[in-house]
This record gives structure tokens, C-alpha cells and sequence, in this order.
């Protein structure tokens, strides 16, 4: 909490988010990124070898919903400039996990030990941004009203496959009157940097949802009897298809610890 | 048909809707204006004495999803220019409805002989023209597949009172499956000028309506098991408010009988 105070305390919104990465680089925050710097975007990320970057990049292309990039590094260059002219992508979030031939091998709070030149750096856009844009219109989402983490299912909609990278698509579902359902999907079809519209909204079955009581990650929400569940796809669609492809190594970030960018949610605004 | 013939071989689309109403004026169409000059937007016609003009018009602002104004006349004056620079408001359509104290009086072809320097005019946007851009979307609409009339249902959902003018808001109902219904609100949402973005989505039974396969206008159509019921706000809703204020006179379009104006679809996309 005393972090969390201490960034309050700078001047504006802009060195909020500088402020959060820089307590990530000097140790002094190795927790999550929820809450902080909250008109700033955040993002997940993705380190791979230069071999799988084409790939992945491929993928994400071919699958922009759970997929949309924010900023690629060029292969060795820590630097993401688009996104925050000081990052440095080796210290700049609270924590992150190392993966060996798809198994999590470690979860550091820095990674220049790990670093070569063959890296290339994804930060995929995430739905803080969405969730304030609606949350911002009124519309209250249960699962942040309740303190917990969105629920998150596998589906059976496939997602494109590119080289190894392939697998389903993962969503979240927030439970939303119709009204406020369908202003959530005008209010996310403005930000397609960050998912976008939903994917589906109504009976869970027809996208191979077992049980809505029982996520796949994150916690389970209830829906009452007058709301639909409302799915958008998800950032953790593009960590699944890591996991597939079982490449030799891989870096990302840990659940909850994004980078913190300097960009403005409504910089992200398509209209 | 030999009509439809006739409009399809005018020269282009803006002259072609002045041809169905050269038809309507001439006497050679008294039917159904669905499916004529196809790229142009068609009109719900109200048209009320002068001392009622204030409060329907009040009654339109306060409920702009089921009566989104086109236009609205001079008092006396039976032009529309904004709509067609040729427009006679009292020949052009195929066929009125006359209302004495709410009741149907008549069916003419023609009002002039009703006419009076007393009267206004009200063109209230149709859903022709989201269904046409649903259509160009590759959405199939069933009841345009099945040669039927939209199902259309009063509901629970109250307008907002103007003076005499109140009642249920009427909705028009399309069965879609959940992809199309969020491509479905994204498209409609362009056009708030032909009742905009949906009002509801999903169980019938949260705005008051009894049995889906029962509608109270138009024809029913079946709602399959991986479909969601999606509900428009429709332009029965004025109608539905001119019978509940009982006024001692009135026209209107009869149903399925339009005014077709020079305007095309696309000029009323919001963005």
C-alpha cells in the first residue's frame, strides 16, 4: 500500500505510469498493476526468439480479438518507445514468468539475467481499458464491485493457427443486463486495440462453456436470473497458444503484473 | 408488378423513388412501397392538427428510439423538401388511414380532400433502412427470407407522456445468433435517425412479453434453439400513441405503404 501511495503523489497521469515502472525497476513493486496509474493502459506481454517471432506475429495478426498487439520491439532492444519513451522491458513489471519448453520454469522480478539479443517483445492490449471505459458510462461490473478476478474460459471457437502457435480461444465473461449489454458493445467496438466488441453473448454451451460456475482461470461470478453473460475475448488466448506450441523458452508477464504504459485509454478510442 | 418494372428501368436510385411517388400521385400504385426504389430511405407517416403538433412533437424528442423524426412540415404546407424536393405529402404515399376519435374512419389514396391549412406533418424514420444495412452485411434476416412481415410486440417498457400522447413502446423482433446480434448492434447503432442500436436482447419475458410465437403485429417467426430473440424499437410506437390520445382526427401511412424519400440509406449513418 505504501507504494501505491507513494505514486498517487506524482504530478500527473503521465509520470503515474512512469512512477509505476520505475518502482518495478528499482524493486520497490513486484505485485499487480491493478489499480495503478488507472487512466493508463496496460498490457500483456510476450518475449520470445527472434525464430518464433514471425509466427507469432502472424498469429496474432490472424487473431486480432484475443490477440491485439500495442507495440513489438525490434529483436535484442529492450526499448518499447511507442508505448513509454524510458521502458526498459527487462525491469519494468512487478514480476514475470519463465517458461522451458512450455513448463513455468521461474517467475522473477527482473529479467536482464535471461536477456540476448534474439528476443522480440509483444505487448498485447488487455481489458483494464474496456472495463473503465464502461465502467466510466455507469455500467458496474460485478466481479470488480466484488474485489475478485474476472472469471476466464476455454471455448471451443479455435483460434488460427500460425507456425506452432495454436489453440482456443479463451474469454472472459462479465454478466450484464440486455440494456447494459448492448451499450457494452458499443462502448467496446470503440476499442479494438483492447478486444473489442464480444464474442458472444448469451447461452455459454454454444461456445463449449460447461459450466458458467466453474472458470478456467480467474473466479467465479454469479448471473442472475435477469442478465446475459457477455463474453469478450482475452488475453489469455495468446499465453494458452505459448503453452502449445511448448516452445524452448519463453518470457511473459505473471498474472496481474502488467506493464503499465504510458498511453491513454482514450487515446485508444478507434471513434 | 408491371409498377415495380416501370421504377426499375428510371434511370438511377434518386429518381427512382420520385417515380414510386409520381405512381402514388398518378393512382398507379396503391400498394406496398417494401422492396421499390431499394436503396432509399422509406417514412412513417403522422400527420395532426395543428394544436396537436406541439405535443407530438415533444412526445418524438422524448422517445427518439421508437420515433425518430425524418422531418416534420409547415403547418398547411403539404411539401418536405428536406425528404424530396417534389413531395406532395397528401398523393405521395399508396394508401392513408384516415382516424376520427382513434377509431379507422377510412383507406384512401389520396388526402387532398381532407386537407387544411391546419395540418402538419410527421416522417418518422423506418427500420427498412438498418435492415437494409444488415442485409449488405450478409446478416439473413428470417422474416425477409420467409416473405413475412416483421413480428412485432407491445411491451411493458413505457414511453415517456406528452401531453395526450403515451402508451407501451412497441418493438420489432429479429431472431439472430449471438455473433450477428453484436454485428447487428454495432450496424444499427450507425443509425439512430431508423431507431438506432437494439432495446433488448434475449429472455421475452424481461419487458413484458408473453409468448414470442404470439406477436401483436405483423407475423411470427420462429426463434431457433442457438438463437437470441433481438428486439428493436419500432414505428408502431407512434401509432400506438396517437390511438391511446383518442384524437378527434388524424392520418396516417395504412401499413406497409410508406413514403419513399430521396434520402438514401447510407446518408443517415451517424458515423
Amino acid at each position: 500500500m505504501s507504494n501505491r501511495q507513494s505514486f498517487a503523489e506524482q504530478p500527473g497521469a503521465g509520470s503515474s505510469a512512469r512512477a509505476v515502472r520505475q518502482a518495478c525497476r528499482s524493486g520497490a513493486l513486484s505485485s499487480h498493476t491493478s489499480g495503478l496509474a488507472s487512466a493508463h493502459v496496460q498490457g500483456n506481454l510476450v518475449i520470445l526468439p527472434q525464430a518464433h517471432a514471425a509466427d507469432f506475429l502472424r498469429f496474432c495478426q490472424a487473431n486480432p480479438k484475443p490477440c491485439p498487439l500495442l507495440g513489438v520491439s525490434e529483436a535484442g532492444d529492450p526499448a518499447l518507445p511507442a508505448l513509454g519513451e524510458d521502458i526498459d522491458i527487462r525491469t519494468d513489471l512487478p514480476r514475470y514468468r519463465v517458461w522451458q519448453g512450455g513448463v513455468l520454469a521461474d517467475e522473477p522480478t527482473d529479467v536482464r539475467a535471461l536477456w540476448s539479443d534474439d528476443l522480440v517483445s509483444f505487448v498485447i492490449g488487455c481489458s483494464f481499458t474496456f472495463e473503465h471505459a464502461l465502467m466510466a458510462e455507469g455500467i458496474v461490473l460485478r466481479h470488480v464491485e466484488q474485489g475478485r478476478n474476472v472469471a476466464m474460459f476455454r471455448t471451443s471457437m479455435a483460434t488460427e493457427q500460425a507456425g506452432a502457435f495454436h489453440g482456443p480461444m479463451v474469454v472472459s465473461m462479465r454478466p450484464l443486463r440486455a440494456a447494459d449489454a448492448i451499450r457494452a458493445v458499443q462502448i467496446t467496438s470503440r476499442f479494438p486495440a483492447v478486444h473489442g466488441a464480444p464474442v458472444h453473448i448469451g447461452d455459454p454451451a454454444l461456445i463449449g462453456i460447461r459450466s458458467i460456475a466453474d472458470p478456467d482461470y480467474g473466479d467465479a461470478v454469479e448471473v442472475m436470473p435477469d442478465e446475459l453473460p457477455v463474453f469478450w475475448a482475452c488475453g489469455v488466448t495468446p499465453q494458452a497458444a505459448l503453452a502449445a506450441a511448448g516452445l524452448p523458452f519463453a518470457i511473459t508477464h505473471a498474472p496481474g503484473s502488467m506493464l503499465v504504459t504510458d498511453l491513454l485509454h482514450h487515446q485508444l478510442a478507434a471513434f
